[in-house]
């Protein structure tokens, strides 16, 4: 079984008027809605998005992100957006590439990175809770 | 007694550079923004903005919201934003009026209107209920 | 020739995350997004859109927008955004329809108010220009 | 002379209604307008913000921004914003911290890199433009 397919997914996003500034490109601080897409489309893979976390009783906070701009979005172009998980034992760490649809020019890449924090004593974990294993067909380590 | 000066209130916005479009102006959809930060200025005047609100057992979504813009906002323009409740028995709703916080122009005007739902049954109450009145000082109606 | 069928654009919208508040549903203030969306969709289909507006030496400032939220929207509900050109005379006027994309359940409906602004002279136009005629594929009346 | 303090400034901002999620603190996407509202004050103590940059013939896109998320944010907490800018020669680097405006607490830490762009050729510049020096009181190196 090829598990690497699962831990990865694309959406195509037209960017809309609204998501750019007086330069006429996308503000820098619109491509978190776009990581955030391509997430949630990849953790609806694997049956763990939002509501999914919530039913568990982890909250799964992002508690870091990074983003590098290598070329500028401009009005009505497509982007394809592709999420991949690259870390999940002690936290869960998603890289993103966004492409122009059409050209494959690389035009932002970036990562992620949550932590599961139980809802009700409101603790972070130092390792991934069972659950998130077993969403991804792993056996869970002994401490999880 | 000035019940007047309790239901209104005014908030002071300095307009930032990721509110502004291509044109160089504020995009239409970000003064929903501005209004609602007067909103909530007014709400906590009477003790009954959002998480009281939720405490009370009831949400009130804006149900309605209608806005004219008279005149352009451009960056680093500083706006003052008024907020009064103009009716309360039924539904909630709401003026607002944003002027140049200098020259005094007005720039927009608009009402949001809301209603109460009550967060059991998310049944909609065609008569706001008692604790509104309360917070606003009034003797609530019979039927409230 | 059916030229409604020109003047009218449908979109569908997957609601993502970023755009729910609190109580777990859409924030008003997002509708105006969805609004434009399906707007652009529509002045694209009679190459009058953002790009072409502004090479025909005209802006066209929303200058009143009207909405009514009839029912909430949930994560990840897939919407439909419909859109259609009711007056172009004086001022651009479209009106919204927002549907459930699987039940047709009306979740909003409201209109916007474009006019039309002199790049040059920044002076409003009270009848529509020539080329919104052209466009629209109509004969301009004598004095626009 | 205290330079120090001239390349440093502090906002302070009240968390609105609308930058929440569902989980009831600030959605992280949101946090970029919060460093912008700060790097915008810090810019225009040295006469340099987005007007003056693109007076000067150079256009300053964002090019690389980093987040770490220690804290959440809740609704009507102040936050106070500081920004400064920690590198220059080359490219435009400011280090932002987020805390608590009464508690002190630390909330957020990040940076942002702007590069200059020229505006007629559209290059990008590896050394950062004579403008910048002279607005930061310094010396231009010769090559730039």
């Amino acid at each position: 079984m090829n598990t690497q397919r699962r831990w990865q997914a694309e959406v195509d996003i037209l960017i809309p008027f609204h998501d750019l500034d007086p330069m006429e490109v996308v503000w820098h601080g619109n491509y978190a809605r776009y990581f955030e897409i391509a997430r949630c489309a990849l953790l609806q893979q694997i049956d763990y998005d939002y509501p999914q976390m919530r039913d568990s009783g982890y909250m799964w906070p992002v508690v870091e992100m990074s983003q590098h701009f290598v070329r500028p979005l401009r009005y009505q172009q497509t982007i394809r957006v592709a999420a991949e998980i690259i870390e999940w034992e002690n936290r869960l760490k998603i890289r993103y590439v966004i492409r122009d649809a059409t050209t494959g020019d690389r035009i932002t890449r970036g990562y992620t990175v949550q932590v599961a924090v139980h809802a009700g004593t409101m603790e972070m974990r130092f390792i991934s809770p069972a659950i998130l294993f077993e969403k991804l067909g792993l056996e869970p380590p002994c401490d999880a």
